[in-house]
């Protein structure tokens, strides 16, 4: 069964360490098909050099195995909820990927320094709240993904603008409308992460960029003003 | 029309990703036909891996499309601006590379401390002011040229001798005598970027090269008596 | 003699310049034989590029060479003792890589500050006192060894749950279950000291990670109620 | 004339775009022929991607062209001073590598911090002064020659004992017993570069290695005590 989903989600898997942002058999890609809300996710600890579209583990939307030989990535409870929450994403990324994560372990956002940011995430990119020792129990995969929800509807944050997370002491997740875009919009974020650490280094009292050039440069890409690229429908 | 021209700006704009200069789409580069005034871009969006020569957009002085099916790139009124005001140029390229990013991010100009540096920049690199919100109107592009221009005029800055600038919160533009020769020189921007870095690391109060040393190396390979390289009458 | 784990040790060197853990002819790995208490190791100075499982060197539990031709490694007596006194360990590599050599040069450990470290290393990874001068002479490399079984010894630290250690002024050893496994954890160990060293720098008060959220990563790879990957037994 | 070390020049200089030490046609080698003192040197300006045994150019121990068609590099008189007053010597490299760079852009010396260090260094690696006005002048590049020189004069420095020196505000020079070698040289200079500057981040007040380890150290590959790698006479 979703056979089309699982060759997409390999894909997007695939990308992760061809463009250096996992390691090992860290990090995982899952996929939302809109039709059923079943989640087609990555197999936990599977080298990513022999993974097939056949190992791809596909859940319902409460995350039970529906179909799939292998146990799904232990992160699965994560994109659980997070589907659940946010409705319109279609796919989900974790990484470690290197300058996101140090950000998550110094338990900061990263703030919107320049252009590059601005034209993906409309804002500063939210970091979690540490979980404490009761969240990090028996359900801890779960409350990692709703300390994200949390977080996001204490900042009055909207997650088609603001498409990735930072879990504290932890790592990254982005999200995006299918798993392609989500891995795009990791990749950037691993970009602005580490723009922002270098640029802060040389200022570190340098305050965001200004509001008016954020929003410019956010809405030339992004909504029905966008500019940018080739018009869709030509 | 302007055959040879497009085909060395699309081979400029290739070794965008080449040099690591690039992601994704991102970056732009043109050139100018000295004789008619009309300059051939890269379109916008497109990804490198399929760009071909007959995708680049012939535009006139002004910037209104001669010749193309594609649209130019987004960021067509800065380059028309700069062509305009730096009369003696006749390539332009803009990428969002790491190290030069960090410093246009921070505001801050790039200060000349060794030879890399002064072998081909004559001075600080310099910062544009921070666009205030009436420059990221309408004009936001045409209005970030400007705010080079006028950075170069009120700081006596000759774009001869100083083939790059950075954009406040944004990124680098680099120029030179063709499309070839401003991504040489971007990417020479980027190591001396990441170079002055590091190097004020190491000393946070490290004054810039004492002059004579900035001229003597600058004047070894521009100008009359330079001496760096083969002889080109030879 | 024990050709299959001259095959594996050989493997696991090879393994170092591929990951990007050494230069040149630097670094080494060993593998201990679990019946006769002999080790295998990588000669001293042979360029990874031609090396051969018979290069490798067979020597007793007391690093005496038993068989081959070639000097062993020079650090094979800090080998010997790891081996004496951490008995569960079944192979060893050092390296001069990057970011784990930054720390061991600073002389400070690696603090636990996210999920990355604590997937594989139960708290700080721990760098040993600076040797005196009548340890750096004649024993130096066994005295090197033996530095590491004191700081385990005095901080109390298991080395099956800290499978690495900084010696001070030199760089990072790692262990395993086998010589494999030794070389994943000095990978590993590169990058969560990368890691860190960058987190601090965002916040150089930054405290350890939670104690709990510690507990939980470690637990969740490793011992019995481990659910990463895939089940060993089905 | 002087083939084999026309050979041995090019190979060493084609090292350097391998090791990721120059870019473009920046850095060159030189070799010296021990019998008649004849040095031969990279060509300026030129290509590596091109470069072959017969561009190299061969000059007399004063620096005057005795064969080739192409201008030799223009650091040939820095070349000439240092083969004239360390006459141990057999090869010399420059280049703007980048840690390296950042040291010499920021006037200091490399500290001695580690054991990576010690194997090849023996002790700090020298910054000279800056150049004054007078020296910039016509015999530049003889004078940065002599200023490397006086600085090891005045530190007593033995320039077998430290194969490389940094230029103030310009980048290091490397040297050994043949080209080769001062290719070596430099690669591991540029390593050791980045682990001083990163081991001082974590601990800006960390003083260098104590005497006794760095000459343990450097005396366990140098001179008749050394016991590192395979016996030459063996």
């Amino acid at each position: 069964m979703l056979e089309n989903l699982k060759e997409s989600v390999l894909a997007a898997n695939l990308e992760l360490p061809r463009r250096g942002l996992v390691d090992f058999t860290w990090g995982n890609v899952s996929g939302r098909d809109r039709a059923t809300g079943a989640i087609v996710i990555k197999p936990s600890g599977v080298p990513y050099e022999t993974m097939k579209a056949g190992d791809m583990v596909v859940v319902d939307a409460e995350g039970r195995v529906i179909e799939g030989a292998l146990r799904p990535s232990s992160d699965l409870p994560t994109h659980v909820e997070l589907y659940r929450h946010f409705p319109s994403i279609g796919g989900i990324v974790h990484t470690h990927s290197t300058w996101a994560t140090v950000w998550a372990q110094a338990c900061r956002g990263i703030p919107a320094l320049g252009t590059t940011h601005a034209d993906y995430f409309h804002g500063e990119i939210p970091c979690t709240r540490v979980l404490d020792e009761t969240q990090t129990g028996e359900r801890y995969e779960a409350l990692t993904g709703l300390s994200v929800v949390e977080r996001f509807r204490e900042g009055g944050i909207d997650p088609d603008e603001m498409p990735a997370a930072l879990v504290a002491n932890h790592g990254p997740f982005a999200w995006g409308v299918d798993a392609h875009a989500a891995v795009h919009n990791a990749a950037v974020l691993e970009l602005v992460a580490r723009l922002a650490l270098f640029s802060l280094q040389i200022d570190p009292t340098l305050p965001p960029m200004p509001r008016h050039l954020l929003d410019r440069h956010f809405f030339r890409k992004h909504g029905p003003g966008a500019y940018y690229g080739q018009s869709k429908t030509e």
